[in-house]
Order: structure tokens, then sequence, then C-alpha cells
């Protein structure tokens, strides 16, 4: 009943490898949008900022390539059980990684509302910040072409210190916004930046959990679902 | 080459229903936690908020059983483009379903996290606010069991209004902050609460988008993905 189409295993391995190939894309570009929102943050380069929310079009259509590509390989191969999970995993990976990028599109959106914000010292933590998740989401994806299992293991131990960052960040915000009224409206927005950080940093974590299952069959220690774990942190 | 089991019609509109109804049943479970996390950040019950957090997993384990059986449809039932596109699309509805339960169950963890907070005027907005994302999920499930394109056209139509709300709840907690900095940290929570819910609002009228497409090949009018489209009237 299964692979009735009689298609050589290579036929599917050349489709998963194009999906892969996709996606490796998709985390190329959202690696490259949070960088550079970030650097837009810093230097309140708005055309930068504009050219980030602009250049998230490219990830929403490479997500629908990548479902239309998964689509055909599951009608065309119709792949058995680990086959067709690999490509379901694609399916959702790509999905996460294409809100990976609407965070990055968050985060410039924010340098284009601030028109002009006083030095916060937590905006230095920021950068910081960003260069973990972003360097997450790169391994992640190294990890899911490779179906590297301890890789993925090692972007979910880092979450721990995107965590810590966002507590140290949260807190300095709350002080600054305490000392100065002035302070409120634009730290108000660092603050939702760093929460997207944050949530990039989970959804890193989620696919990385998905690829440890993919590739051992076996669920990393049971955690949270990446959302707003460091919630009790806030207050 | 596609139907190659021979499957008769009906097994896959009965194993079609099987996930409709699986998807149902995670929109009721989500439409409950955002209605009792909301009562209990009113009411500040703690005891309330902790059952939300706890009866999240309900919504975790649905999902993964909705990826069971659409995987299991596929496999068996080897469907065609536009039967697959529909399993598709309930596996990305199920995926959506299960965040706007993981924004319900944040907001039922700041309950938990503000042990203390004065009477702040946009919290008497928020109820209101999620009564009608409550409603936006529950319809636009709706939709999707009637293929109901107008209905879904509706939840769409909605979107604004939740915008509207996120947008004055915004203001209104920065006056109270700059009014009185021991404001800053219960409502930081409250505008957290504010941009769950306004995103639970995104995810439903994302959910209408497809099930529009899925109902009559068509987009509807260009939008912006959801994410933070209030964004603009942050500052």
């Amino acid at each position: 009943m299964a692979n009735p189409t009689g298609h050589t295993v290579k036929a599917f391995d050349e489709d998963l490898d194009q999906l892969r190939a996709s996606i490796a894309e998709m985390g190329g570009l959202a690696e490259a949008a949070i960088a550079e929102s970030m650097r837009a943050l810093v230097q309140r380069d708005g055309q930068s900022a504009l050219r980030v929310i602009e250049d998230d079009a490219k990830l929403d259509a490479l997500e629908a390539e990548v479902e239309r590509q998964a689509v055909q390989v599951i009608a065309l191969r119709a792949p058995m059980a680990d086959d067709l999970r690999e490509v379901v995993a694609a399916l959702k990976i790509a999905g996460v990684v294409e809100r990976i990028g609407d965070y990055a599109k968050n985060i410039a959106k924010r340098v284009v509302v601030i028109e002009e914000a006083p030095d916060l010292k937590p905006l230095s933590l920021l950068p910081e910040m960003a260069r973990i998740v972003a360097e997450m989401v790169h391994n992640v994806l190294d990890a899911f072409a490779a179906r590297d299992a301890d890789k993925a293991a090692a972007v979910c131990e880092r979450d721990k210190a995107v965590d810590d960052f966002y507590s140290s960040i949260f807190r300095a915000l709350l002080t600054f916004m305490m000392e100065n009224p002035n302070h409120i409206t634009p730290a108000t927005h660092l603050l939702f930046v760093a929460k997207n950080l944050e949530r990039i940093g989970d959804h890193a974590t989620n696919v990385a959990e998905m690829v440890y299952f993919a590739a051992t069959g076996n669920h990393l220690a049971e955690r949270e679902r990446g959302y707003d774990t460091t919630l009790e942190a806030d207050g």
C-alpha cells in the first residue's frame, strides 16, 4: 500500500534535500533579519529597518514554497511512516522560521516608531542577546540539515542564557522607567524588543526539540513548551 | 497514481470529520482558557489561574493527536491535491489553536506573578477585549467546520476592533505608569496581557484567512501577516 508509485529512494531523497535547501535559505534570511534589525535599532537607522520589514516578504514566500513542495512530495512519492514524518517536520520547521522572521520584523518596526530615545543602558545588553538567539537559529538549522541530535540538544541548553538576559534587561528597564517618566515610552519599546528576542530563542528551542525527536525518536527531557518561560522572573 | 489504495470517498470524509472534531475540541479548550484566565486576572484568583496553566497540557496533547491523525490519513488514504491541502490546513490550524492556548496560559501566569496590583482603569477594558478575541476563535472554528468563507471574512473584519482596543489600553497603561512609579510593574504585566490578547486576535485572523482560501481558492484582500499590526499606534 505504501510507496505504490514505485518511486526510487533516490527521488524522495532529492525532494527532501530540496526541502532542506529551502529551509536553510529561510534560516539564512531569518538570521540576517535579526542581525540587521538590531543594528538598525542600535544605530537608529530607519532606512535599514524599513528594508528588514520589506524583506520579510521573501521569508513568507519561501514558506509558501516549502508548503507547496512538501504537499507535492507527499502526493507524488507517497512516503511511508518515517519519511512522511520527516516531510511533516520540514513543514512545521518552515512555519517556525517564518515566525522568527516576523519577530525580527517587529523589532525593525520598533526602530521606525522610536523616533528618539534617551540612552538606555539595557540597550547595550540587547545586541548581545540578539547575537545568541541568531546563533541558536543558525545552529538549529545546521542540526536539522545534519540530523545532529547533539547539536540540537546544545541549542536547547543555550535557551537558559537567553532567559537570563531577558530577566536582566526586564529589571533594568523597569528601574529606568521608575527613575524618570520620560524613559517609560522608549523603555516599553525596548521591553517588547527583548521579548521578541526571547521568543526567537524559544522558537529555536522548539525546532531543536523537533530535530532531536526526528533524529533519535526520543523526546528531550520534559520542559515547558517555549512560551514565556521567563515569566516568573518578570516581576 | 493518486488514490492507489482505492479508498472510498466516504472513508476519507470520515477521517476528515474526525480531524475537524479534534480541532473543534481544541477550539473549545482554547476559548475556555481565554475566558478563565481573564476571570482569574480580574478576580485575582490564583487557583483558577493555576488550573488554566495545568489544563494547557490537554491542548498540547490534542495537537499531537491531530498531527498523528493527519499523518495517518495521508499515509492510508493518499489524498489528492484538494483533499491533501485540506489535511495540511487542518494540521496548520491545530498548530495555531495550540498557540492561542499558550497565550491564554501566559495570561494565567501573569495572574500568579501579579501578587498585588493597584486598581488600574485599563484593567476594565481587558475583559471586553478578551471577549472579542474569544468570540473570534469560536467563530473562525465554526467557519472552518462549515467551510463558510463569509463567516471567515467576518472574523478578519473584527481584528481592527481588537487592534483599537490594544492601542487604547497601551496608551492608558503608559499614562498610568507616568503618573505613579508604583504602577510601572503591574502596568507592565497588563501590557503583556493586552499584547497576548492582540496576538490571539491575529492568530484567529490568520486561521480565518486559511479557511477563506480553502473554501474559495482566493486570498482575502492583502493584509499584513498577523504579527504586531498595531505597532505603529503603540508610541
